[in-house]
């Protein structure tokens, strides 16, 4: 199953996608190099692109950078495609999509921010919270006809959501141990039981 | 089954337990209060010392907050109890246990602590990593004798974390309207399952 992770394909041509382009550099440099080695001048250069276009589009470094760092939420919605799958692959469907987000430190950097963000304080975390409580879980209400549709949905993510953080934010060795596709195989049972078989 | 989840019998008397008087105090006062609200007065007459006693042990109100917020190692190696339970209760019980510790504002209150920190700079990021690294997952191999101990419990334990993130910082909503039995009997069965049976 092939899962697009989005930002890795290289620059698309043409003007209107200046923008674009912007971000994927700034996600690269601050993800490579930090939001102190990530200069506006490298960030232009690697964009192709005048730096005054940067300032143009997003202020300063502190506007790119919470740009760069926006999930943005048609990620988190193509999630949801995975009811398009038959029922009985809807465990397998969701752990890969959303696990494949974390594999790729260019899409996974944005998910370490905000998550860093709710911690740290609590507008970030309410504005967090808003997103899934309305956009997130009423589009699961829609696609995965229910009655417990967000509670399901619920238990099977953050599951995934607190494996992602071992593997990829603690590192912690068993689970960096595993091969994509082992972990998949790992976690897809208890996923589809959340998401399809009857709760206690 | 009854979890002790610490610090909340109130003061032990004597001498000797001023500095866990202290603790658990601040624990309160931070909690309630907020790190600025929470003074070192208050903390001193909540605990009945004198406040020059809370500047012997731990020198300033920073270094009064890192006290508190730290986790003892204890309260996690007492996670592992669950494995003196018999087989087939090991994911009621690891379930129960840990997610007891979240219920409780005052112990999970480090638990939040901890986790901002890990988020927001690389030493408290590392101190938490060798922490699970060395010490838990340690002790998880003498405890759970199986070839695959630590990738085992790794699962179990961060499937819960996920859960209990979702529940007690992001507030989510089907995850907050859940009484804590009904939440342990959802996710007791995965964890069994991750403790207990084969892996694929």
């Amino acid at each position: 199953m092939a899962v697009d992770t989005g930002g890795k394909t290289g620059r698309r041509p043409g003007p209107t996608s200046s923008r674009d382009a912007i971000l994927r550099a700034a996600r690269t440099a601050f993800t490579k190099r930090g939001f102190k080695g990530a200069t506006l001048r490298l960030i232009a250069a690697d964009a192709g692109v005048d730096p005054a276009l940067i300032r143009h589009f997003f202020g300063d470094k502190d506007g790119l950078f919470d740009a760069a760092m926006e999930i943005p939420p048609e990620t988190v919605l193509a999630l949801l495609d995975t009811f398009d799958a038959p029922r009985e692959r809807w465990g397998a469907e969701l752990t890969r999509r959303y696990l494949a987000l974390w594999e790729d430190p260019l899409t996974a950097q944005p998910f370490l921010t905000m998550a860093a963000s709710a911690f740290a304080n609590t507008a970030a975390l309410e504005k967090l919270r808003t997103f899934v409580g309305s956009t997130v879980l009423e589009a699961v209400r829609l696609r995965l006809r229910d009655e417990q549709a967000e509670l399901r949905f619920a238990l099977a993510m953050n599951h995934l959501i607190g494996i992602a953080l071992a593997r990829h934010l603690l590192k912690i060795e068993p689970l960096t141990a595993l091969g994509f596709d082992e972990l998949c195989a790992l976690l897809a049972p208890a996923v589809q039981r959340y998401l399809t078989e009857p709760l206690p």
